[in-house]
């Protein structure tokens, strides 16, 4: 293999691929990035088996030239060292030759560089998908997806399956749960699709954090492919596939309360600044916990005591309270997490007992649902 | 007490005596900040007993009320409790009204805090610094002047007095030296003085390091006094005391050689970024070590080699070099401090043999020195 790469469009795909590469795998070769040059381009990949990135990097782009491939062929080089030396090398264009033995020499300007490479043969083959059944969702709305729900997936391994965001497909909608039997939230959203196959998998929440942060902010659509084990997000030059979990998802409609006692109608970005304020006193006891009280005239009253610290006091003036009075206490992070989810929009809580989950949705939208059960105080 | 005070203000001084308080320290009280009303304005001060720091808010500063003292008094409150509700407290004025046995009234908007202080008559007093021998420098060189000499202090506790910046100032200039035994690092200037006074005094690093993060880049001048143990950096609204350490720091003249057989002028931050990229591979490795050749031409060669990984050599064309051959092996890391230091513009260095220590200089002054040990190499 020999090429000559545009350093930038270089970087690039390796910050990219970076991100399915760990440090800390138990197969040696995956601590590489693997490197291929055909007379179409470069693509790159890193892989720590759970997820897997390509990045194609064509010759030409928007009459650009990105890579000049004099030789084709393909090598595994040590991501680490790999990803830093692009950054630092000194010209725009970088040249990477494939010696006998996989030395791998890299220059650019008078630097040289010469690198131990590795086998690209023994460098595992990511998994084959047929592209039929593919949906589409805009770029900007599936980061919106992710972020809406993940933060809810549980951290545990005790229950794996709720470490994963439950995606069930059915009627050209996309219904998005991550619980951690805490609290629970819920996305809905159109998709785009040409049939009407139904599909119901468990996305693993490492995998969605790391796909929202190598997805750009634009409304291009993503090309999503579900198979069995696998699910691959396609873009215009990346590949992100990653594996689902194993196991059955709990059925989670049932959970969600559908009368109430109490709505309170408030704006989301007030009440979360005074939740904010009352849980600074409240972080440091061991639930993080604080007091909502319904008051007379649509106030409602938040506070927390911390009896070595102090205690604080807050009153908000909602839009609307009805129904029986509140008094109720729930975790800060929870509903700070659920209030940041719904983006600072005027917003409903409907509350059906002070040891009841309950819930918050936007006011005139029924796209989403955040639910949190109450915590027990004495 | 009781005061109205700015947020702004209060938020800035509160963040600027943070820097002195410690969540580690012995003395209880000093976990917190101590907050004193008199009918000038309020004075915020932290300490951690090595550094003190003391912030001044006037009543009106321009034209501008910054603080309503309704009645004076004095307080101490839990510094990181306090810190984290000033920030977000949703209004711009905040009332502060101490009640019977120390509890304090935090008002701003709608929120209300009470948080437990403690008896401010309890806090440690600051050192009384008579206020004459004052010398002046301004605050931007007094900043430049840390970042040169400060990183070469040791940071191990073996000998104690390294890690500290010994400050000489005689006949009107200020001489720091800073060195860890492996490399060495002087800077002169100026000062602005009103009488002869002679000092050698040797600073905490760790002191100069807080400094230097809440000096603002202007160049108002500095007021600094300096007693049998203690010094203090005086601005506007500021007053910053540290510790001296105890006993005599080496004398360093003899260190630094006064001839040379090898000297070669290059660009600073050419050099650097070639050293940086020599040192990706070195850095694995136990020592980072490089290896400078000088070859014909006036041309360096900056290589270094890590055998599981590989090699990398790369070229510089230097201004100039005269004397010996020269094959010589130092720390990457040492060697990219000294040149950040040197600030990038051409520079001297003057080597007398692989075995001996060589000198970096900027090649028009004679303000500043850096020193280096050369590793031996088989």
């Amino acid at each position: 293999m020999k090429i000559k790469i545009d350093r930038e469009a270089l970087v690039q795909s390796v910050q990219d691929v970076m991100k399915a590469v760990s440090p800390r795998t138990t197969i040696p070769i995956l601590t590489g990035i693997k490197i291929a040059a055909t007379s179409q381009g470069v693509t790159l990949t890193g892989s720590d088996s759970d997820i897997s990135i390509e990045s194609f990097i064509p010759t030409e782009e928007e009459d650009k030239v990105l890579v000049e491939v004099v030789e084709t062929g393909s090598i595994v080089l040590q991501a680490r060292f790999f990803s830093e030396i692009v950054k630092k090398l000194p010209e725009n264009t970088i040249e990477i030759e494939v010696q006998p033995n996989f030395l791998t020499v890299i220059r650019s300007g008078k630097a040289e560089f010469s690198l131990n490479g590795l086998d690209a043969e023994e460098y595992p083959r990511l998994p084959q998908i047929e592209e039929e059944n593919v949906f589409k969702i805009p770029t900007d709305l599936l980061k919106t997806i992710i972020r809406q729900t993940v933060f809810a997936v549980s951290t545990s391994e005790t229950r794996p399956i709720l470490t994963g965001v439950n995606w069930r497909i059915e009627n050209g909608e996309l219904i998005c749960t991550a619980t951690d039997s805490h609290r629970l939230a819920l996305r809905k959203a159109k998709i785009e699709t040409e049939n009407q196959q139904s599909y119901n998998v468990v996305i693993p929440g490492k995998s969605l954090n790391e796909l929202s942060k190598i997805l750009d902010d634009s409304n291009d659509p993503v090309d999503i492919v579900i198979t069995a084990n696998q699910i691959l997000f396609k873009t215009k030059h990346l590949l992100f596939f990653s594996r689902l979990l194993d196991g059955n998802y709990p059925e989670t409609t049932r959970l969600i309360p559908t009368d109430s006692k109490t709505d309170i109608i408030v704006n989301a970005k007030e009440f979360l600044q005074a939740i904010d304020r009352a849980s600074l006193l409240a972080r440091e006891g061991r639930n993080n916990v604080v007091k909502l009280t319904t008051l007379n005239d649509g106030i409602i009253e938040i506070s927390s005591i911390s009896p070595e610290i102090g205690k604080v006091t807050e009153e908000i003036q909602s839009e609307s309270i009805e129904g029986e009075e509140l008094k109720i206490s729930f975790s800060a992070k929870y509903m700070m997490d659920a209030l940041k989810a719904l983006d600072g929009t005027d917003i409903q809580i409907s509350f059906t007992g002070a040891m009841r989950p309950f819930l918050l949705r936007p006011l005139h939208s029924d796209s989403m649902l955040q639910l949190i059960l109450p915590v027990r105080t004495y």
